[in-house]
């Protein structure tokens, strides 16, 4: 079966600080036409940071899309200035929580919401953690504190409804697999 | 720490079938300005359907947004007409799928990107499904497949990067995790 869709036209709407949004008039896999509205917005990277403890990293913050404060791993955009994703999330866990870590890996790249947004994240887990004596300023615009928690800590919190973001209630779950298999990558 | 940031103003840029955008002004906790792109989504529902094979139902579809065929759990939109998030995602199962099931388990409510979106999604664990004779019409514009994996086929395709839609790869970590542990909900 034939799925394809093909854009026909795209109209752009808006260019923000943050994210592009458009709608591309695309030919349906039946001949028909339909319209798919479509926000651009640059990759993420986001860290399950673990320390000797055995506690994950989280950090606070306001989120003004749901207007609350949320529990979220450290994570950030993508700048042009980063070599890498991995270079972005170490800025971040630097300027987020004031770590640098020594062991680092890849645990998954996906995309956030695959019906409007073309937003990507890449996902690592790092832990040989050092607490840095001097740490990277935040963004301007940016105001959050980060706290330590253990895996008991955090089913606690989930079944709270205390966490709800979406990439951190993954990062939670797989890091209990971690736990449970000894493996850190997910395909092993 | 004060975290709240105040709005001042909102700027409507967009109103679409599926998203809504405007600009909005926030007092930072710092007393200063700033702006925050928000794009407005209905939520969604979608659910980690397995049969007796112990394999979980995924559909295929074009993504216009990344320009790619996706594999993903059943999911959609929440309507006006659905009673409930479950009413939606059964419905969702009848039409992706052609299925209906006996047990169902809520699983998670989390948000897909709450650095700008508001999109909720509601995540859910059904089986002892039943395939049925007549099944409902998909959306006019939604043209998909639906296949069964096994937890291993699952693995590789991740391992390969073929698997790419956030809440499906927490879907597998998710059950995964049922599985080593003998629980479904995520709070056990």
């Amino acid at each position: 079966m034939n799925l394809e869709e093909v854009e026909i036209s795209s109209k752009h709407i808006f260019s923000g600080r943050i994210v592009d949004l458009s709608v591309r008039t695309v030919k349906l896999p039946n001949g028909e036409t339909s319209t798919r509205e479509i926000v651009q917005h640059r990759p993420a990277a986001g860290v399950i940071a673990i320390n000797d403890q055995q506690q994950m990293l989280l950090v606070k913050q306001w989120r003004e899309p749901i207007k609350q404060i949320t529990l979220e791993i450290p994570a950030g955009l993508i700048d042009e200035t980063d070599a890498s994703p991995l270079d972005a999330i170490k800025r971040e866990l630097n300027e987020e929580g004031g770590y640098k870590a020594d062991y680092w890996e890849e645990v998954s790249q996906f995309y956030s919401s695959v019906g409007f947004s073309d937003e990507k994240m890449y996902l690592y887990y790092c832990d040989t953690l050092t607490k840095l004596t001097e740490k990277r300023s935040l963004d301007e615009d940016e105001f959050l504190t980060a706290e330590w928690y253990s895996l008991d800590d955090l089913k606690k919190l989930l079944s709270e409804g205390k966490i709800i973001d979406a990439k951190t209630v993954f990062a939670i779950t797989f890091w209990e697999n971690m736990l449970l298999t000894g493996t850190k990558n997910m395909s092993e």
